[in-house]
């Protein structure tokens, strides 16, 4: 049943998650003989490694290569042509969270390319884009997998897609998607003792490397958005953007025109009183607040923002940096189906990835 | 990339799972048009359906086909050269928890016939034979998947291959793996209020179907120490069998030889004060107690039994009969990676085979 021609890796995106996923697909190739894994581009934004025979670059010193190259990247089409041509199959691996990478998707699997990634943008763009990339793969029979879209390396997509392909019907998702605003609020909320303030607990998060460089991209709520856009697709319903549903942005107004992310830090205190009084009104129902999403399949509802919780309620429970996804469906009832963890962070991010990987290459190898 | 051929499927087992699989089987096959799916073999303890040219047994009346059949099921080795002289792949599923069936998977495999099963026989019988299963699909290149032989649809095998898989060591699998036990336990030591009386909650879990007929069969510890089995061997753990690690049976010593489980539960009252007695001792320290399995990985210990856990905790708060599994690995760090929901059930179980059809169906056709 084992090939014996190589498949061809090709890598675009060399930051976090991309040094992460270069060493586990490192010892990934070292332990499955077959098919033998080739990696033949690797690229950042700046520069290229690649030669026009495919020849194999050594996984352990790519990086260091890299660096010292001088090429630099193919545009997507070319890309796209080179690829094609290729003497056997190809995996591409977006490492990026670029939107330029995913707009051309669609060509990269329509000419035979999987594709694995843990890029958010491909499919939480515009309905249109979702669709032609879905239709490009079923066409040439490409794979295309990304379970780090949502949750990084924790089996939400996966999961997502046994339900829905056994013909069970989801009815509800709910959970906290951002590792970020999960860290916040069992900081500022917590289910025993009182909590900081909410601009200390920020500043700490940014401290701590929890927020985007700017702590608005995450306190805007588009990320978790995304997130949504792309579970509830998978669930059925045809969201035409992160945009086109109610989604809470926690920036207040007076500040999103702050020219930087520390200028927004500095003047977040002023807006201390309001998140108290929001935390104060739950606590007086014996709930906790946190920053959920959350999907309603039947009434075709998607929203982001907040929500209060019991306190014995397992998203109220939450610890740390963890995720938390629900899946209610008609076959578990009212009880759902949950996967907990870190939903986020170089390594497990590159584990979706690695384990994308291998599925895709069980399935054309 | 479609194949036009159709693939065999041939179903051992027409129990509550079966019957709930050959639904499910039947809408897929009807989404499913590429490849073809084609019932060829179908049988009981007792009767079979099936002919001499691979004939397509209508899946919608195929129940009702099989009570009325005169055939009765084939021997297991004759069974494998029919399958193997098919005209296409074949995919046997077996519905049955038989340890005769779970024997004869290296032969079936061996000859290139694929098997997806709930049936926990196979993989937590002797060392030997898991090493024999493996060995036999990695020669012929036939699949065998196993995800209901733990948790019944819940991603837990799947999840742990893919830790594996791309690399990151587990250090540590917890969790309550008994839709029977957690039901017994979270209404016995309930984390508020004070729970029944521990031989009233036997009985109501009886009566409400959440035990086997004899609930001496869960009260062991086998079923768990079975789960824990397979777990511990896809972990890395070459454990030799479900009783070469300790397991805590709740059946007092002196009602082991009851003859029957009525029997058994009219005599349970007798030992109420020594479950009292450690629910009390737990109570003292804040706790309540739980029947869980574990494996440490480093230091290679497996058990199941009785353990104290702190209110707030994970395993503490689980509601109804669900099972929930932590796994512990180096990327994962201290915040495990948790998955939680119903763990039996015809649906849910027959959810995890039908997946792993399509996982199979995916990588064969």
């Amino acid at each position: 049943m084992s090939s014996s021609k190589p498949v061809f890796i090709a890598v675009i995106g060399a930051g976090g998650v991309g040094k992460c996923f270069l060493s586990q697909l490192k010892a990934l190739a070292a332990r499955r003989q077959s098919p033998k894994l080739s990696l033949c581009y690797i690229s950042t934004s700046k520069k290229a490694l690649y030669d026009a025979s495919y020849s194999a670059i050594p996984i352990s010193d790519a990086l260091e290569k890299l660096s010292a190259a001088s090429q630099v990247p193919q545009a997507l089409p070319q890309l796209a042509d080179y690829l094609a041509a290729a003497p056997a199959k190809v995996v591409l691996i977006d490492n990026t969270s670029s939107e330029d990478v995913a707009g051309a998707y669609p060509v990269f699997l329509g000419r035979g390319i999987s594709i694995v990634t843990p890029n958010k943008k491909a499919f939480s763009g515009s309905y249109k884009l979702w669709q032609d990339i879905f239709s490009a793969a079923s066409t040439s029979g490409a794979k295309v997998y990304h379970e780090s879209s949502v949750g990084a390396g924790l089996p939400v997509i996966s999961t997502l897609k046994d339900i829905v392909d056994t013909g069970d019907r989801v009815t509800k998702i709910e959970g906290v998607f951002s590792g970020t605003m999960s860290f916040l609020f069992n900081s500022f909320a917590p289910t025993t003792g009182s909590g900081g303030k909410w601009s200390a607990e920020v500043a700490k998060a940014k401290e701590l490397g929890y927020t985007e460089p700017d702590p608005r991209d995450d306190l805007n709520g588009l990320d978790v958005a995304r997130k949504l856009t792309i579970l509830a697709r998978l669930a059925g319903l045809p969201v035409e953007s992160p945009t086109s549903f109610p989604v809470e942005s926690l920036i207040p107004k007076e500040l999103e025109s702050c020219s930087s992310g520390d200028d927004f830090l500095q003047r977040l205190p002023e807006f201390d009183a309001k998140m108290e009084e929001t935390k104060a009104a739950a606590e007086k129902q014996g709930k906790v607040v946190r920053f959920v999403g959350s999907i309603n399949v039947a009434s075709e509802e998607v929203k982001v923002g907040l929500e209060r919780f019991d306190a014995s309620h397992p998203i109220a429970a939450l610890k740390g940096s963890d995720n938390i996804i629900s899946f209610y469906t008609e076959r578990y009832g009212s009880n759902p189906l949950i996967i907990q963890g870190a939903g986020a962070g170089g390594e497990v991010t590159a584990m979706g990835v690695t384990s994308d990987l291998i599925k895709v290459l069980n399935q054309i190898a």
